[in-house]
């Protein structure tokens, strides 16, 4: 059994991002740039009016003094003429600055009269003025690579003038259910046998981290059956396998898969729930065997498949992302196993959020898990806490997981 | 103005939840439920193994015993006869446990020999055993209506058996720019015009949303192009416009869509940025009209377009999600409107975050909105803050927005 931190460095290191592929900006949102975003204007592109009022020269826009209004300024017509002394231009939010102006007597500091403005409130220079690239400038970066596109990074590229952008391709992963005793929902289900929830709610954790799950029928426990699905995947960034990877009699992937080239890296992690867990290249693809126990699965998952998304999309190599929170309830002493306690998360007086375990922690339990919002992690040995003790865990509610 | 709260209550009191459709299992990730999920059958569905052992009658089972090995039971293929005395059946994990057995010894307390086993450890009665109906039993709702459903309920369903899930229908968002001097990216910019963010930063941000945006073709500022536009808009669940809103000469919105049947709720909120804002009826879709300004008309979707699509969704009225932060660095104190200072997001010793707003607050600057990692809410007349204050932030980076 090999710890669970050096299983994932592993895992990680065997993987490489996706090449780039080209995105309209309108299907960009979520995606990761492959290359960065750079502004391609100057932004404003002139100096701009910030408010709805009247471009003047500040000198003459004293309390009192009256302003021959020559012209106006709507936002995208600029006014044509350059202002002489006593002149003001009618101007509008992002109207450009008509030539000789330096300030912007606003509307309501100001009285209009026929062909003329009165000044109510005296003007400074360059009062309500944005400067010519006040927002950025044409050649800076604006985006860098493997940043995940926001709405407001799609609206930064737009205001920049992108129409398209260079993303990492979402990385195909295929997953392949085994097991004689599985059949899919609304299928007739053998005797003593269960419905299959491990390849959808695997798909889903691919598709809520960006990838493109492709799922394979369901492989019954037979060595040629379980080697004809894994050919099927040799077009994948990584094939994905539940179940069939324990010590038990029927644990045939491994023995499946040989004859198809697969070479193995390891295979058991020192953690709990989920000991059993495969890691190699079938040829050229990598190969992520999960316990076939559901919550085992996705706990897995969440620890090794989560982050290989994050690394095959040019994100840094790193574990789940995890929050500080405190221990809602006497923790025991951990044994020689990693553990995942599935959690429920709240509000705490002190700041950080109160992380309390489910009283029954069995890996059977998909409810469970489906309800928690946290996992508590306990690293190997770690000693019995308090409530109210400091704990790291992982919020499962982020990003749809 | 109307205070932002009531405005919020307004919109939500405005909008009502879609429809139900139905939708495939894979497909369902990201979607609310618009109908509960039971459970169609009980999990286990009698009593099975926890682990890879045999089964055992426990009473019999003390080290140093010997018992025949009448048969095995991988999972999906229970064992068909019954234990009797002095008997043991090989048992693998999920498997059901035989008529006879009350117990699993552990493989690793065993010693196999041929056609019996030596128990090394003795077992306890119940042993290693999942209850019938330990996760969940026949008839029990796992997931509520209005639950955005995670790859983890995506198992739990499929485990209960749904290849179909009743869903709220995506909303469908119109969406329309207004605007002489805008441009889409890519295409001819006008003389003293901008590149036009609005439309796609705030179609991601319905994606985001679990919306279905509909970009309508920019509108310039005249009467006819706008109520022709917003004509398209009729077969949406709601029309976003941009622009156009303020108090101007140039403001033509309201101008353009009376005629087309257009009952205005009301127009304006103390806030900032994002004083300008329409909210009214267009025959039977609302119609939201946010600021022609790309920040000001981000934080004003913040405020009420995304409420208003969880609303339509199904999911409870409320604002976007806060969490508690501590001021990075003083707060002025502030005037009669909502305000939200785009700020970075660290790490901090007390436990809560730290949030510390942009030195420059303009709101022109799309940039320093793509970079912020929160809006710290300042309400009206909130006094100044010291660094190392409470404040209440709304998280950006959750949800891709």
């Amino acid at each position: 059994m090999i710890p669970l931190e050096e299983a994932r460095a592993r895992i990680l290191a065997g993987i490489s991002p996706t090449p780039a592929e080209t995105v309209a900006l309108a299907a960009a949102w979520g995606r990761v740039l492959a290359r960065p975003v750079m502004a391609r204007l100057t932004q404003p592109p002139a100096d701009v009016s910030a408010m709805d009022g009247y471009a003047v020269r500040a000198a003459e826009a004293s309390a009192g003094a009256r302003l021959a209004v020559i012209g106006e300024a709507p936002a995208g017509h600029p006014f044509a003429g350059r202002l002489g002394p006593g002149q003001a231009v009618r101007i509008f939010t992002g109207a450009l600055v008509p030539p000789g102006a330096d300030a912007i007597l606003l509307q309501e500091d100001a009285t209009a009269l026929p062909g003329a403005v009165e000044v109510t409130e005296t003007v400074t220079r360059g009062r309500w003025i944005r400067r010519q690239g006040l927002d950025f400038a044409a050649g800076e970066e604006l985006l860098p690579s493997g940043r995940r596109l926001t709405a407001r990074d799609i609206g930064l590229a737009a205001a920049a003038n992108h129409p398209w952008l260079n993303v990492h391709r979402a990385p195909r992963i295929g997953i392949l259910a085994t097991g004689d005793e599985i059949a899919l929902p609304g299928e007739p289900i053998p005797p003593g046998g269960i419905v299959s929830s491990n390849a959808h709610a695997l798909g889903a954790l691919v598709r809520a981290a960006g990838g493109d799950p492709l799922i394979l029928p369901i492989a019954p426990d037979d060595t040629d059956a379980i080697a004809a699905a894994a050919t099927a995947a040799r077009a994948c960034d990584m094939l994905v396998t539940t179940g069939g990877a324990s010590v038990g009699d029927h644990d045939l992937v491994q023995a499946a898969l040989g004859p198809q080239g697969f070479a193995l890296d390891f295979w058991q992690i020192a953690m709990r729930p989920g000991k059993p867990l495969i890691w190699g290249r079938l040829g050229q693809v990598p190969l992520l065997g999960l316990p076939g126990n559901p919550v085992s699965a996705l706990v897995c998952a969440v620890q090794f498949l989560l982050p290989a998304l994050g690394r095959m999309q040019g994100q840094a190599a790193s574990g789940p992302r995890t929050i500080r929170a405190v221990a809602g309830a006497d923790l025991p002493a951990n044994d020689r196993r990693y553990d995942h306690l599935r959690a429920q998360l709240a509000g705490g007086e002190a700041g950080l959020p109160v992380a309390t375990p489910y009283p029954v922690q069995d890996s059977s339990m998909l409810k469970t898990l489906a309800r928690a919002e946290a996992l508590i992690l306990r690293a190997p040995h770690a000693p019995a806490l308090p409530a109210g003790a400091e704990v790291i865990v992982v919020p499962l509610g982020d990003l749809g997981i």
